[in-house]
This record gives structure tokens, sequence and C-alpha cells, in this order.
């Protein structure tokens, strides 16, 4: 499937409409309508016709979106089909409840390994994946290569962190500190996480609303 | 300053530019031109000219932005200056990270209350906040009157907490579990934080770039 010329606001439902599809399916639901589905999504029918059909659209006229086919082809664009190997840097609080948090197998990765430079935290077990030392990031690396990796460190650390994973060949960040990786790297791929900022956005709707 | 009829791409772009005009200040550096800015947030100068001008334009010609008052000003915009009460649900590993990791009150809000259902959690002291049992909750609030909630529970749980908490006068959530809280409540303001949605747009990415 060519995937290229989609608008990034389409891609950027795409993991929405997959939650939801996940949902109906877990609920035995096989066929909706985009009107039913609008509604559960509280988005407008046509907003869901208009997105789903950049991608050749999967509903017929009159009996509407088959949930698990749409679901499957969804998770295809978005690669979830295909486990990419991903490490998380720094097991502090924050780290720690990413690691446990995020069904990493049902995204599109393979969590396989956890560093910290704190002593305290070396050799802790999370998820049955032991707290590495991250002295040796650069053996690991070279060994498993990883491709992909989730930033919980603080933002000083990340310019230089980041290089140095670029280095050994990690081409994506799923990046949590209060620092915006992607001006730097040019065909990086990052997903910034700011709660900070979702933070703003309620004080703003809040004041506003 | 009236900001009816900005829209919300602009909206969802402004504690990006807070955050970047703070580190700005921060280095001392007391003007920026929309060039300069543009650079160091990756987006086009005119881009920047285009939001900042939803609100009456702060730059002037040949000067360029003066960072601190701009950044007053947005501040303004999304109400950070005007601290409102929040509480956090649910203190297992993603709360207490939540709780620890957020600068709440450089954010707009002021955390007050952290609650838990689980014996082993209820009193522990995270922030100088002891963690109150569930139970309590609507004494809290009715003496406290929390405008926010921050919801770390298990997505099961939340049509049952957010409903009690909007009848307890809750007016806005930021809702960190695998919900979508906004479909259901009009009127309820909703930032829902899905880590897995953007670990999909990362496995998205590298399959396509």
């Amino acid at each position: 499937m060519n995937n290229k010329g989609i608008s990034r606001y389409v891609i950027k439902r795409l993991p929405r409409y997959y939650r939801f599809l996940g949902d109906l399916s877990a609920a035995g639901i096989k066929r909706i309508s985009s009107g039913e589905l609008a509604k559960k999504m509280g988005v407008t029918a046509s907003q869901i016709r208009q997105d789903l059909n950049c991608f050749g659209g999967f509903g017929q006229q009159g009996y509407g979106y088959n949930t698990d086919l749409l679901r499957e082809e969804i998770g295809a664009i978005l690669g979830v089909d295909s486990p990419k190997k991903i490490i998380l840097i720094g097991m502090g609080n924050l780290g720690r409840a990413v690691a446990l948090h995020l069904n990493f197998e049902e995204k599109g990765f393979n969590l396989i390994g956890l560093f910290d430079k704190k002593e305290s935290l070396i050799g802790n077990v999370v998820r049955n994946i032991p707290v590495r030392n991250i002295a040796s990031l650069d053996d690991f690396c070279r060994e498993n290569r990883p491709e992909a990796a989730i930033l919980c460190i603080p933002k000083e650390s990340v310019p230089q962190v980041a290089e140095h994973l670029i280095n050994l060949g990690v081409k994506g960040f799923l990046n949590f500190s209060h620092y915006d990786l992607a001006v730097k790297y040019e065909g990086i791929q990052v997903e910034n996480v700011h709660f900070g900022d979702s933070l703003m956005r309620l004080s703003y709707s809040l004041k506003n609303n």
C-alpha cells in the first residue's frame, strides 16, 4: 500500500481509530457505519469517511466498515504488525512508569533494554528486563541493533544522549524530556511527549470556556 | 484580551512557544527575530508571524520580539498566571511519576490532593501531599473545590470516576488512561494523553521514512 502523500493530520488520528476499532472488536461488534463510529469517537461521519478514503476506503456503501478488517489495515499502515526493537534510557519514576504502562507489543515495538546510570537502579528487573548500566549501552546496541529509544532523562542530558544513540544506529525517539528533539536531527523520527504542554492547554480551556 | 475565534491549531502550539521563550529568557536573550525563533523551533518564520499575529502581534518590525514580554503575554493567554486547583486520582507507578514530574505551578495549576483506593498507597507522602483514601474524595472536593483532575486510573474505572468528579464540580481533566473522555461530556474540558498513540505514530514514521 502506498502511504506517501497522506496528510500528517490524518496520520496523527490513525492511532485513535485503531484504539476505537480494537474496543469494538473486543466487544464483538463486527461492522459499524461511519455515522455510528463518528458518534462513538465524537467526530463527524464526514471526517471519518474523508480520513479513511485516504487509504482507498475500506467501507462499503450500505454495509459500513468491517471492524476487524479495518483495524488490521490501519494496524498495517501504522506498522504495528512488524515489531521494532526499542530501548528505554532513564529508569527513574517516569521511565519506570512508562516501561510498565505501555503495551509495546500492541504498538509495533519490542522493548529489549532498560538503561540508567544510577547505581541504585542498575540490576532492578522491570517487565523481566534488567536495568543495565548506561556504560554498557554501546556494546548492547552493536549487538542488538535497537531501532528506537525512549528518553526519560533530564533535559540537559538529551542532546548528548540522543546524538550518541543516533551514532549507534537509533533512528527514532519517543522523547518524554522537556526538550524538543526534532529540530537538530534531520531524518531522525521523533515523537515528543510533553505532559506540561497538555496541562497548559487544559489551563487555556478552563479559562476560555 | 479577546482570545475567541483563535484556531485550535494555534492554541495547540502556544505551550511550545511558551517553553522556548522561557528557555531564551533563562539564557538572558532579551529579543529575537521571527527568523531566529523559527530556526530554533524548527518551523517557518512565516508560521511564527501568523501564529503570533492572531493575538494582535507582539513584534516590532526591525526589532523582533521581546522574549520576556512575549512569554508573559502567551502565559496570560494560556492562563498560567492564575493557578487553578487540581487533584490527581490514581497513585500507582504512573500517577506517582506524573505527580513528581510535572511542574504544576509553572503550568497554571496548584496540585492540592492525591487519591487512591489501595491501602498500601494511602498515607504515602509525595511532594509534601499525603495520598488520601478515595473514600474521602467527596468531602475533600466540597471543602476545597478543585477545578480539575488528573486521571491515572485503569480504563474501566474512568467513566464512573469522571462522572463522579463532574458531579463534584470538576470542570477539566488531564486524562492518562486509555480512554477518550471528551466524547460523553459536553462542556467539560479534557486533554487526553495517550503515550501509546505516540508510540504508534513513531512506528509509522520509522516504517515510512
